[in-house]
């Protein structure tokens, strides 16, 4: 495996294929598989479960990890091509991404989006122009619109609790923050339910559709899949017999980029936390699904989150086991 | 072993075999012992030797860790239950704690005292609402009241030094600092040493007095073990044939949480500063104990520190082969 | 191996001894050699590179490292002997130093040049007064006046290039920069390409000259190889048939420590902005090599660094495989 960068460029035979190797070596160990194996950890914004759970996979598998991060000294690096330096950075990803990625066998990259632009964002402009630079196997730890290791241990904590593929009843709901939040998660999570062949809901309020690209991609996945995508602001008509509502808050798409337009749209909108009357037209046993971090009476309430319904930990704990894998097929003795 | 929180939670026999493991490892080096085992630290407070010792203990034993630590963007923890997240924190310890645990087969926790209620801080209020987030063994780097690591490496330290259990005269002296410092090191040596069956002398002005609780507490081990305990305010009295000054400052406990009381006590106290003159009526051998850091010309002379008295980097060193011969009980194969 | 510290306590077999073993442990891995192995990592300074070229080095021979650096809470270090404690920083290097050393079986440590005073930086008296302080094997990391692992790395990056030993031209070329930076790089540089036996130029403008002690250990060093040292300040004659120009910035010396001085004299030397038109003299695959981080458009144009001459990350690379001898050597089997 080359790269891991978007669930879109491997087949559901090639996602199962990994899923099992994850189940594998959770209750099998392999801790020689990546004997002496270096993965470099590039984090151009900030981390808590990733950072955490690349370095535990690298370590169950007798490999090692070394991470570069905004907190450290890294001299400030400068992005913009075609600059004059004699400001404050002292280094240049063009120099910085390559040494970094020379160390490793393999280097996963965080890069969110600019936020600034829509257009840009979606082309994955930034994401690219660093992995553009290297020749090394790369995984994308977020980027403007893919996060494809939450997409794993999502689809495995689905896969965990028992929700059939064809059928499965998903609901994508938007949620107050009170700051704009990248559309990294709720786009790929979108695709990822999609392509595991879901009936999938977006439930969101005016001005919070996702971009229409990631509609359409994401549509053509749940066609080729046997699944359906739709889109709703009504949260009764939405969560009807739902059995996984999975809650993100994201940016205003009408005002992306804008930081008072989004602010005006999503004044208002505090009602969009979920909570147990959410869940009254739902499967009983309709699931809470988040990539945390959250925020508790904000996003989701107390009860919910604390609740039976909430399966936030187990999520967590797959992106370990999703990952283990991928750097099993990326850097193991079969790769 | 489930958990290393507290001295008290093990028999004297149960400790001497934990140091027994540490001297073997020392020279029997076991570096596949804990091949592919991984140890979540997390600090919620500063460290040096806890962070850089746990990190060394576990690559020896062939394992590997993580650190989670506030000088990293952990998007700030909210500790507070019941609170609506809508200011600057953006995780919470119920969803934090539990997924840097999931990621690791062991878990080290550092959480300071609050240092605002004493009954709260002798209760391990704050300590015990994170471990009681896991299920997960796990490991006390200092909490409010207990350093049972740092125990370990001191008692290993009087072992190695020959000072005998019953009938060893050990000195805990108060020392002067500008700042009011927490009463983990203090509480959990003075009940290390009457443990071990030592006869101690804690040393302290007035305000400085350990709390109730701690003084019982140390009391019951000693009177189980053959030792001794006893206050005093005297300093040639108390230092009369002793073997071990181990010096500390801690905050007054008649001023808990009231800074301003606190410096208006400490006040005048700055000859409580252990110089070679306090050793006039020790033992000739008398050896200086202190965890670290240090505050050179404050708590201990320059002289004394540097001199053949001083133990100070012995202690630290056994922090690493205690916490080893932990980590193998806790994970090896034998756990 | 007791100290890697500078080149001169080297000899030239020695050091092709390491680099054959570099080549060797970069095509045929031991992930084994150094299993159980700690190795400490100080810096008193920022690093990338040597950050994560030294865990990774750790990594790919079965050890592990930790890293002690200026972005965590280390308590703000004291380095003032003599000093009463009285201030903010909690812990002196007098204890600091030896305990995390303690941990390791070789410790790295990174301080750079005080620069205040010529005199004092050439001694290394910073330097010296951290290794006073340990009996553990160390690594310099980069020192006032030294940086032998990127020498090492260079020399190899030399060696790769089939840059001749004898006869090779080699030009170290003073860069602009806005700010006075130390004399490490350049120093050892010049002392590295000398002791390879290679004809050195330095090319440098007036009050850039390096220390008259500086020029005379290099200048032996060439004796005893068959090498020869010269300065220049006319570009033109510098580069005739240069085989290698290093560019790097460096602090001016007659007005070393004094910011305003050397802001005077670096005033109007913008044009030593290394660009294609420096080469029309040189060989005609004269390379183009810095040690890292560089200023683009201030130090060297972009046409020239991301041109085919520029061999900066090839460099940056051998620092990983310089240091894997370097510690192969010190704590392997055979050590």
């Amino acid at each position: 495996m080359q790269a891991f960068n978007d669930l879109a460029d491997f087949s559901n035979e090639e996602i199962n294929a990994l899923l099992e190797l994850a189940n594998r070596l959770d209750v099998s160990p392999e801790p020689t598989a990546l004997r002496g194996k270096v993965l470099s950890l590039l984090f151009l914004n900030p981390s808590l479960r990733t950072l955490a759970s690349f370095q535990a996979a690298m370590t169950r598998l007798g490999g090692g990890s070394f991470v570069i991060s905004p907190d450290m000294s890294i001299h400030g690096l400068e992005t913009r091509p075609g600059i004059v330096m004699d400001g404050t950075a002292a280094e240049h990803i063009r120099e910085a991404v390559p040494v970094i990625a020379s160390y490793g066998d393999a280097i996963g990259i965080r890069a969110f989006a600019e936020r600034k632009n829509l257009a840009t964002d979606l082309a994955e402009t930034e994401f690219n122009s660093l992995t553009d630079l290297i020749e090394t196997p790369y995984i994308n730890m977020e980027s403007a619109m893919n996060h494809p290791c939450q997409n794993l241990a999502d689809w495995k904590t689905l896969d965990d609790l028992g929700i059939p593929a064809n059928g499965g009843k998903f609901v994508l709901s938007w949620a107050y923050h009170p700051n704009a939040l990248p559309l990294a998660v709720p786009s790929s999570t979108l695709y990822m339910a999609a392509k595991r062949g879901m009936d999938v809901t977006v439930l969101r309020p005016e001005g919070f559709a996702l971009p229409d690209s990631i509609m359409e991609k994401a549509g053509a996945a749940a066609a080729a899949s046997g699944g359906s995508i739709r889109e709703s602001e009504d949260r009764a008509e939405a969560m009807e017999d739902a059995q996984i509502i999975y809650a993100k808050s994201w940016s205003s798409t009408t005002a992306y980029g804008d930081k008072n337009g989004d602010r005006e749209l999503r004044k208002g909108l505090e009602s969009w936390c979920v909570d147990d009357d959410w869940f009254e037209n739902a499967a009983s046993d309709c699931r809470f699904m988040h990539c945390l971090p959250v925020r508790r009476g904000v996003v989701v309430s107390e009860a919910v989150l604390d609740g039976p319904r909430s399966v936030v930990i187990h999520e967590a704990r797959n992106r370990m086991l999703g990952q283990m894998a991928v750097l099993h097929q990326m850097l193991g003795s079969g790769s």
